[in-house]
């Protein structure tokens, strides 16, 4: 069972052998020079200026993409220009039929997650699918419009499981009976999923950084869509991923954000053939992913 | 120790005997028909329309406000318009000297929660300060750029400690050697408040739907300043708050949003004397906490 995105995704793997996520973080300061000004040789705004980039690097790196993940801080940060540039370069991915991650990891309850949920799934076209993140924190009326809100877009909520980052040890990690918390978010991903009707729309964020924690969690969600950060810039290497992947090669995204993107270190200046730069990071990432095939 | 933020909330309470926070989560069916027009006649876009009318209650209910707590998604959910308007209503109460609170409920980590915090509190003017909402769940390091914002800006953020809503029981409530997670994100917060000299900084929201928490939450945090969501018309009333107060008075923002923004219910059609119909509900929670001085 899987959703309309599931489908894309999974298409896209039997197709072109990718299961990478090509995470989109812009950041001022790594963006190749000539994106600050137009073909015509006007200036462009910061907000422009990230969404012609972003296009650039998908129309660059396409072939190579089972998914593009957005991440939306650097975009509000630059206020209403910066949600237009989200939009123009969601556009362009869906255009190119390359599935949407937006990468938001919001959380509410009731009505302010709908709108919310709307934010993100009522942006689409309606032949194009798309998915966000959403944190669990606020527990089951925090998610589930969210998912109710992705069903009738045939789309994905990927819930953040256990994340990449150091702090994750705070909470995440905290051992109820024994068993981290994390683990009870993943099995109660599998329970809402089963009592919503919705597994199929139901993904779950599981950081490389933690090889052991990407076994458990295949364990207990045996059929999900795992989406995976942590992998390059963050550390974490294609063995790492082994133990997520389900006994056909499917169930992952491994999602790679500024090592893809600012293959040359995002608060460095560009260099002039970023276009090699950019498609030698790609060849990079598929070289080192092409082992994992079970 | 309060930051400015604190100072000026702590001042209102002193001068209006406050501790009101207007909750803005405006829905299109309950405002007033006349918002959709401008003086001229000409037609408001919608999110013009949200903007007009959170000027108007705020500027209506100021007297009595201890803050105002504005909640992104509906903004978000209008696109760039949006962000313009929820920009606005902002800058409307920040010019009535009222403390903002955005309510985002951001995390995330590194530099993404740096671009989130910017876009909070790199929006406000040098002269006004601000607070922003953040979830705890990705842990320290995704809390501490927030907070490093928020010193810069001698501003607040509030943790998402223990919501009001049910799901809050999902993981909040999960018990690690007999004592709730939530309780453990309350003794981070201390921690993280000593930590990072930011005891000022960081303020707790602690829904008012489970007073016997909020007791525990004030033992836990003798210091910390409370957002309590849940009063009104999530049911719980004042007495339910009486266990969070500090000893002098002070120490709480008791937010209400739809009891207080449509309190003709904010799906129907507001009435013609909708002003009134304001000003009443205002009153009616101002005797209500009226009792809770100590």
């Amino acid at each position: 069972m899987m959703s309309d995105f599931g489908r894309v995704v999974e298409k896209i793997r039997g197709r072109q052998g990718s299961v990478i996520c090509l995470g989109l973080d812009p950041r001022w300061e790594g963006i190749p020079r000539e994106f600050a000004t137009t073909a015509s040789g006007g200036s462009r705004t910061k907000a422009e200026t990230f969404a012609a980039y972003g296009c650039s690097v998908i129309e660059l790196l396409k072939q190579g993409l089972a998914a593009v993940k957005i991440q939306s801080a650097f975009f509000e940060l630059l206020g209403p220009p910066g949600m237009a540039a989200l939009a123009e370069v969601r556009k362009y991915a869906e255009g190119q039929s390359i599935p949407v991650i937006l990468d938001v990891k919001r959380g509410d309850i009731g009505t302010t997650a709908e709108a919310y949920a709307e934010a993100c799934f009522g942006g689409s076209s309606t032949d194009t699918i798309c998915a966000c993140t959403v944190n669990p924190w606020m527990g089951s009326d925090a998610v589930r419009p969210f998912v109710t809100r992705a069903q009738a877009a045939s789309g994905m909520v990927f819930l953040l499981v256990k994340t990449s980052n150091e702090g994750s040890r705070d909470f995440q990690d905290l051992r109820v009976d024994g068993k981290p918390v994390w683990e009870i978010v993943a099995e109660k991903l599998r329970q809402w999923g089963e009592e919503w009707n919705a597994g199929a729309n139901l993904g779950a964020v599981v950081g490389a950084t933690h090889p052991r924690d990407l076994v458990r969690a295949r364990e207990i969600l045996p059929n999900t869509l795992f989406l995976i950060p942590g992998y390059g810039a963050q550390g974490a290497q294609a063995k790492d991923l082994r133990g997520a992947i389900k006994p056909d090669g499917s169930g992952i995204l491994v999602n790679a954000s500024r090592s893809l993107v600012f293959p040359w270190g995002e608060k460095r200046e560009a260099p002039r053939d970023w276009q090699e730069a950019l498609t030698a990071a790609l060849h990079k990432m598929q070289a080192d992913l092409g082992g994992l095939s079970p």
